[in-house]
This record gives structure tokens, C-alpha cells and sequence, in this order.
């Protein structure tokens, strides 16, 4: 979509969360046993992973916490610089900018953090202290082994809106969107991305502001049906909430796992190039059962339904979540 | 189970089935243009099919009918004195004996056809006219690239009893069964094997006699994967039941389709060997999930519920299906 | 490696070739037939094709001619005044820009040709006509299912020079790269991308200006494997020249196969996302084994030996290939 | 080839082996670390090993030595009883009989052994204890995940004698064979099964006793890539000795390593069912490599030329190799 030379910022792509755990052990079962994270630092509270093809410190952190929440969904940016016209941007729309030290949020450099206007606690950043690579340590790999970040997947009640703001002022493109059919016709959810293949960000009309997945990538599907036999023989088959499957929408091929703390990620592969910026977003009805998946699973209740609540960075607890309403006169852009 | 020694019949495996079906140029579609099966010989009326790994004439049939059903389910066995010896053994628990012409069935040489106590049409054959091998034409497999037939899946109401006489009479071999916990322990299924893998033949409580499925072998998990995006790609993910996924009982990555008349395929790979006689059958309680799926996915409604009906040879008819009751003193044997 | 904000131009990824070849139906059996390209327009002498994946008239022409030969490799652009501005640039450096109406190459917008001072014969172009998805026509998927246009890899005897102006002067960024052990070290050839995978060109220091191989991209490794069972079959194994195997280099799954005119195509998946402008440059020894392959296999002599000679625009014959030789003061830029 | 109701003994599978290696640390590294290999039972100098389909105590045997060798190769037969009738037969042959107790070899039941007319140090066992299966156990399988034992492959200068041996008088059934195309026709190699798929021992002309390889099933391809990716990573990639690869023969996807001690392993799936008694043999012309791989590669001279040479029970050293000569009257059998 080129919107790279359209925008004042340059964002990358989705970089890395931070998710608030109840136990942090069983979650490094889970995310480091089971997945194959592998693990750059940890200590009493914290775990610092990275995919094995990662070369950077974090592409989640896992923090030890009273319950589980998303603390932060951060996006990498190509130049320092790029954070103080994010702050200018965010700031005039009426959201304070907070600046992280570097070393921070370890492994980190300087970094600014906001809570959005839908309430998502964001981080951007320009630098990551570089990792060593495991991807060709084919000896070493665990589990799963998750290659990368590749995507967040938002719950929203004011779609339209926070669609704008992302597309309008973040340079974001979409690649793909359902609408309901009867006019007026209504956006559902769309995916938008900056990094080349169908998306960093999808955004789903849904009660929140609310994480619905991070979404990790994978080799390919062999990869993914051999985590189902994994957790399978774990008896860990509770984890899996849906799939395998082949979306409509993006084409991966898909995994939904839930972690112990029930934050759902997705092990997704197989979607597409979307670098030409006239590529024509593509349309699905929202009555089309192909988009979910072209061969004809239904979707469990909890997956349509639940989400991972959100931190207020001010408040130190979690943003209360708004359910859908006629947006009117709310949306967000003055 | 080495039964092969022990049993004046050498039954040598789960031959090939004929299925009535309705239109045979949907049947066709499925079967040929989806499945990858090679056609060998057809007519108005009939279709003879093979797998790519076959080098016999047919391991299906697909009759022209006006109503789906099963008309046959056959046995390969070790030479033509065997067939004498299976037609004894059925007068003797008062089955009569059809015998078929060479040629009768295309391909086929001459062979025995009784309907069992338990209301199957069983045919027993020792000889099948060659085919050529499309294993490793490669460039010709089309669709799933179906390899071969591997067992015949289906509901009897008196289990015990069934399973008795495969087992006590037939030499069939015992690798893994379902059965209730509490006293008296209650069998509901079984699978039971003459080639030396899991089955040739399984058999599941339930109202019969029907057939459950036909079980086909893939060459391994991808093509099955595969035939699900195929299945996806031409709209027809309505023949999609149930799977991917793994099964518990055999081990079987499996996946499960229904025919344009409803008649149930299961695309089956990576199930283990079982020569040795001493291998113990596998007991599974019929509480365990595990037992159905190692990845914890529901299992439908209708593949509990859903057979195909069964040919009478002589009613020219369906057998009638009776439903699940306390056997009591009917176990057929005397 | 977020070049774009630093370059005039705004070159989007390896978009499309030209290919000469001598038997247009034997070239439309290999390309259509066995590799599985969906055909968007043909003519007596020319084929325009594309991967499954694209939603573009074409990334592979091919063109009947006298002998084999490449005719252009052509870049996408982000928009038509990114052609201007490479027109001066390679006017600026003593390359005479050629224009190209709209349509004049059939589906495709205005376009740059020049002839770069390495004597490659480059295109540029900013539209192509949009064409049907058979991304999800998983059914009509024939042979490999190519995928996508993924990189050119070029043979050049003055590798320094000729990498310095692709990075330097058009904005492509370092991903892997080759050299020598001992003082002064010698490149001996580098990964350059602009889509944020390992390459859109890569570079081999090597008699030239020669193609060496275009790379498209592929699903995953059982669609590779997949291929080498259908050439194989097909009985067209001598097309395979190397693998499959992994690269050390782009850790790319990989197949090399010539066409029936000896030119040749890689298949390749399984690389890593490089969108980070600060991820480091890997750097092989030119003695290192694994960087050719992981898993040890030696590479032919016809690998290494071979490349398809490249089209004058003037002269309307192959520019002469010239060995490596000391670079010198030949270096391009003054 | 249904020969079990044709011959006085019934053996059913090649069941394991017993590989003499110079360091058993190393060994155990290659075979349970990388290979996945479940260690049963060890000592100081002996491992004791199965594949993770295996439900019995070893179907691989390491012995601590003072040179690599081959100590026995051993068939699993399906009761006591086929121990003296095979005693008596090896005895009318010129062959002694040793008898060894149950426990001698541990997990093992009373077993025969006799060094057979061509040298091969056999032993044949009626009983092994149970272990418990691993194959469900998936979170715990490493590296290759080897399934169970498939095939020896040994090297016989007298192959004409000794196939003869093993159809006519052991029951063995020939699937596939290769001989010369001129007259008079010399068999090159053949391809003997008991257990219903292609083989459970190949024998090919050439200088020996000696043992070409063990063959090892795997669940499918992507498990034999990942292994190659595993040693790759490891940098234990000059254990790959040839493939990954499609044999013609037997159609097995295939990769042959070898041991820290040069012991050749296969890993091999993809082979097809044999047990139909009139399955035509399949012929191969010693001249067509499409035998040797479907896709083309050269076969390194070592795979040709090198094998493991076996123990002479009575002697405690190897057996003398002899080359390939014109059998004359040598043919063993009176």
C-alpha cells in the first residue's frame, strides 16, 4: 500500500507484547516447552522470548502479575525520530505521550508509550538489542517452534473509527475487510499492515478495547499439525481452541491455542505478498462462512467472544471494556 | 495375532466395497476428479475405480441406483480352496452360499458372496484381473491421490456376538477396542486386522448393520491436508465431516468426507504395524476423549449417528436396521 | 532495511522477467504444465503468465525466439514518478533511459527500460493490470502451484562496483553476503532486498551480465518435494539440476530445475522477514560449506558454471559476457 | 506372496539388529539424541533400543567393541515351535544351530542362531518382552522420531544362491528385482517380504557378507526433511550420505546416513501394501536409473561400494569378504 512515503511516520511492523500472567511457570511451559520460545533473559517476575528466527531480544514478554491482561502491543519504527512525530500525532489528538528510558523495558532503547484513543496501551520503539539467532539450530528447536511475531488482532467497539485512525495517520493499508451486505453496509473487521504480508493489525467489531490474538509465524503447516500432536501428547489438547484450518480471509493456515492463562495466539502461516500498493483489498460478505474458513469448521462461541482485557496505563489496572453501539457522532477523528 | 496358522481360511484383507449410488456422474466428480481415483473400466451403469498404489482392477464400485446403499463389501483371500472352505463354514451357521461366475463382477474371478449372520453382504474373492500401477506417475495423480483400500468401518447392533465370529471364526486379530468401565465391562467397538496394520475391518455398537465408512489409504498427512484445501478450493467443503485431526485408537491422522449420497470416506495415514501375534490390543475406556481425538475436537453428531444401509441379496431390499438391545441369548452362535 | 526513506526512488520488489525461448510449446509443457503458472494472455510468440498467488497480468513473459535469452528483468515501482526520477539518475550515470507506452508490454502501465552499466537489461514500471486470484482455486492448482515472483540472481564480473549502486543509489538493503577469508577481503556475492524477505537480487561474482536463476516462491516444503515426485513421474527429471535442500545463505528450502531451454529456476520458500533496517548483514565465508547447504550435498559444476546470457536493447543480440578480472579503477562510480 | 501357508516355518519381520560400534557415547548421541531412538536398557557397554512405534524391548541392539560390525541381524518368528523347525532346517543345510537362553539377550525369549551358508550371522526369536509405546507420546519424541525397524539390506556375492535360499526354502516373497538386460539375464539385486510391504530384506550382488544398511520407518517425508534440517543444524551433515530422495524401487522416500562407526542407516516410508499372493514382481533393468531415484541424482560410489562387516560366531572376528564371482557349482543348495 505504499503508504510508506505517504506519512510523516514510518512503522514497520508489529513488534512485540507484553502479556500479564498469573503464573509464570506454567506460562513458560507453555510458551517455551510446548511453543518453542526461546528465552533471552528472564528473571523472578519477568521472561524475555523470541521466535527462533528472531534476531532481536523480545517479541514477547511475559510478566508475572495478579491476573492476566495485555500490558502493551508494541510496533517497531525505522528511526528514532519517527517517536517524537509519534508523540506530536498522538498528543494532538489529545493523548499524553509517556517516554521510556532505554533499558527500560530491558533490551529495549527509548520508547513511547500511549494509551490510544480506543484504549489501547502502545508502545513504539526504534531500537532492540540484537539476539542470536536459532533458526538454523535445527538441533535446538522445541515444541512448535514459533518463527516469529507477526500480527496483533484487536477487539474494538467503534470499528469504524479506529480503522480510520489507523489508515488515515499510521500509513496502514488494508488488505482485507468484511462488511455486512444490507446498506447501509457496515465494516466488521479489517486487516491492515505495514510489513508486506496481510497484516500487523486486524481489527475486529467486537466489545472491548480488547486483544482477540497475537498471531506468531510459523514455517509451515507440517510445523503447525505437529504442535496439535505435540499438545496432544502432552494431554495439553485443551489448549487448542480451533483449528487447524485454512482461513478465506489472509488464506493462512491457521492454529488457535489458548495459553493457562487463557490469552489466545494463533500460529499462522502461508498468507501472501502485499508490497504493490494497488493491490485491491478484498471484500467478504459477512454472511460468507468462507471467510472464517474455506473448509466449513464452525467457529466456537468462546473464539467469536472472548479476549484478553487491556492495562490503563494511568489507572494500573485494566481499561473497562465497552460492548458495540451505534458509533454516531462518536467517532473519533474531530 | 498370527491367526493366519491357526485358521482353515486365509482371509488376506479388506478387498474392495460397491456402493449404490444415484448419480453416478456426481459420483464420478467426487470420486475421480477429487479423490484421484483411476478409473479402470465403466459403463452406463457402473464405474471401476482404483487407487494409485492398486495394480488390481477395482477396490470400488459405483453402482447406478435408485437409492444409496452398500451392495457388497469384499475380502481378498490367500487362493481359490479358501472360497470352499468360507462356504462351508457359512452353511454351517446357516448362511447360504452364492457362488459368481469369473467375470460376473469385471475383473474379479469367481467368488462367493453369503449374507453374514448380522445381515452384511460379504463377498470373498481369490483372484482380481492386474491393473497398471500409478504410483509414480506422479504427474497424473489428481485430488487427494487416493493410494488404496485399507478397511471397512461399520455399526452392528450385537456387537459381542459379531465380533466373536471374526474373530474366533474368520482369524481376525484384535489390535485395540472400546469398552464400558463399569462392571460388567461392555464392548462398544472394535478393530480388528488381517493385513498386519491396524484393520481391515472395525466394528462399532450401533444400529445396523450399516456401514459406517470406507477407509482409504493416503500416502501421508500433507495430501490430506491437502484435500481439505481442494475440497475448500471447489466450494464442496460440505463433504468435509470431521477432521483433520488424530485419532486416539490407531493413531490414525484421518479425515472424514460424505459422498454426494451421503456414503462416509475416511482418508486414513500413519497407523502402526501389527504382525507380531503377541501385540496386545490397546483398551480404551468409552469415557476417554483421547480415545476419538488426541486434539480434543468435538466429534459430530452424525458421524455417531449416520450409515449407509446395507444390501439383503436375496430381498433385492435394504436390510432393515435394528437398533442397539441387551443381546441376551440371541449371540449367534449356537 | 527501510531504504525507502532514504532514496529518491521507491522501488517496490523483483516484479517480472522476459525470457526468450526456442520452443514456445515445449516452454508452455515445463512453465504451465509442470510448474503449475496460470496463462493470463498468450499469443503465437509470446506467453504471459503468473503464480498462483498474483493478482498481476503477468511475472513471467515468455517469448519465442532464435535462442535463449534473457530479454528484461523488471522492477516494481511504487508510482509513475519513480520512473522519472530513475531515468535521471541512470541518465546521470551515462545510461540512455528508454520509455515504453502503456500497454506496449501487454497489461502493464508506462515503463523505463535501460540498459545498466553492468549491461543487465532493466525495466521499471509502476501498474500492471490486474488479473484473477487462483490463490484459493485450490482445485484447479496444477503441478508445483507456483506461487509468486520472489528474486532475479545475477552473474557479474565486477561484483563490487555492481553492488555498490544497487545499495547505494537505489536504495536496496544487505541481508547475507559472501567473501573471502583472507586480507583484503573480496566480495564474492550479496543478498540486496526492498520487500523485507532475504532478496529481490542477488549478486554472484561470475562471468557476466548472466542470469543465473529467477526464484519464485512456493508454498511450503511438501509443495517442493511435491514438484521433484511430478518431474520425476513425468519422466523430465533431468530438469532438476540441485536439491532439494536448505541453504545455508537465506535458509531457503530449495529447487533448481532448468527450463527445455536451459534456463534456470529456483524454487524457494522458508526465508525470514528482514523489514528491520538495522538487522545486521550475515556474512559467509567463501570457504564455509554450509553456506551453499546445511545439509552437505556438493553443489553441480553446471550450478556454478551456467547462467542464461542477457538481451542488448541497441544492438538486438545477447550483450557479450566478460570473466571476472581485477576490478581496478574500473569501478563504475567516480 | 502368501508363503505362510506354504512353508513349515512362519517368520514374520526382520525384528533387529546388533551393531557393533567403537565408542557407545558417540552412538547413543546419534541414535537417541538425533535419530530419537528410546532408550529400553543400558550398560556400561550395551544400549538397548526402540523405534517409537515399538511396543517390544529393542529393535536395535549397540554393543561396545573393538571394531564396528555387525553381530546379528534377527527375524521375529510368530511361535516357539518355528525355532526347531528352523534349527532342523538351517542343520540339514550344513548349518549348526546355537541355541540361546531366554534372558541371554536381554528381553528376549529363547532364540536361534546360525551362521547361514552365505555368512550371515542370523538369529531367530519367538518371544520379546513389552515395552511401552511412545507413539502418542509426541511431546516427547526427539530429532528424527525413527518409527520402528523396516528392512536389512545386506551385500552377497553369490545373490543368485542366496535369493534362491530365502524364496524357495524360508518363504520369502520377491516385489522387486533388478537384473541385466542381455542374455543370459543376471539378477542384480532383489527385494524379499514377509511382512506386507516391500521388503524386510534386500539382497544385493556384491562383495560380502556384509550388511548395506538398516532400514528405519518414519511416520512420513516431512519427518525425514526435518531430520535432514536437524543434523544440518547440528553440523553433523557429513552423517548424510545420499538422498533425500524418491527410490524407484519400492517408491520409498528415503535418506541414507551413516553412524558415528560408518554403520549405513535408511530412514524410509512411502513404500506400498505386498500382500497379495499374485502381486507381479516388479523388474528393473540394471541399466535404468530411474531404479536407483525417480528424480535423477548420481548415487555416491560410497553408497555402492561400502558395508558393515558381520561376525562369525564360531571364530569371534569378522567373516571374511569375498568379491563377486561366477557361481558355478557354489550354488548352495544340492
Amino acid at each position: 500500500m505504499g503508504a510508506a512515503i505517504d506519512h510523516p511516520f514510518h512503522i514497520l511492523r508489529a513488534g512485540h507484547a507484553e502479556l500479564w500472567v498469573t503464573d509464570l511457570a506454567a506460562a513458560r511451559r507453555f510458551y517455551v516447552d510446548i511453543l518453542g520460545f526461546i528465552v533471552t533473559e528472564e528473571s523472578e517476575t519477568q521472561l524475555f522470548l523470541r521466535g527462533v528466527e528472531e534476531r532481536v531480544h523480545h517479541s514477547l514478554v511475559l510478566t508475572k502479575a495478579p491476573y492476566p491482561a495485555v500490558a502493551h502491543l508494541a510496533f517497531r519504527v525505522a528511526e528514532r525520530e519517527d517517536l517524537d512525530r509519534l508523540a506530536r500525532f498522538y498528543e494532538s489528538i489529545g493523548c499524553s505521550a509517556m517516554w521510556l528510558d532505554a533499558g527500560a523495558e530491558p533490551g529495549q532503547g527509548e520508547a513511547l508509550r500511549v494509551q490510544d484513543p480506543f484504549g489501547f496501551p502502545l508502545e513504539f520503539y526504534a531500537e532492540m538489542a540484537p539476539a542470536e539467532s536459532y533458526l538454523q539450530k535445527y538441533h535446538l528447536h522445541r515444541g512448535a517452534g514459533v518463527r516469529r511475531m507477526d500480527h496483533f488482532n484487536c477487539f474494538v467497539p467503534t470499528l469504524e473509527s479506529c480503522q480510520a485512525l489507523w489508515r488515515e495517520h499510521l500509513g496502514f493499508g488494508l488488505t482485507e475487510y468484511v462488511e455486512t451486505d444490507d446498506p447501509p453496509r457496515r465494516l466488521k473487521a479489517v486487516w491492515l499492515q505495514r510489513k508486506g504480508n496481510v497484516h500487523d493489525l486486524a481489527l475486529m467489531e467486537g466489545a472491548g478495547p480488547r486483544l482477540h490474538h497475537l498471531g506468531f509465524w510459523m514455517d509451515d503447516m507440517p510445523s503447525i499439525i505437529r504442535t496439535c500432536d505435540i499438545l496432544g501428547g502432552a494431554e495439553m489438547h485443551t489448549h487448542i481452541e480451533r483449528g487447524p484450518g485454512r482461513h478465506g480471509i489472509s488464506n493462512a493456515f491457521f492454529l488457535y491455542l489458548r495459553d493457562p492463562d487463557g490469552h489466545r495466539i494463533e500460529l499462522y502461516t502461508s498468507d501472501y505478498l502485499t508490497v504493490d500498493p494497488d493491490l485491491a483489498p478484498i471484500r467478504w460478505s459477512a454472511t460468507d462462512p468462507r471467510r472464517q474458513t474455506l473448509w466449513g469448521h464452525p467457529t466456537p462461541e468462546s473464539w467469536w467472544r472472548e479476549g484478553s482485557a487491556v492495562i490503563d496505563w494511568g489507572a494500573g489496572s485494566t481499561v473497562p471494556v465497552r460492548g458495540v453501539t451505534d458509533e454516531g457522532a462518536a467517532r473519533w477523528i474531530k
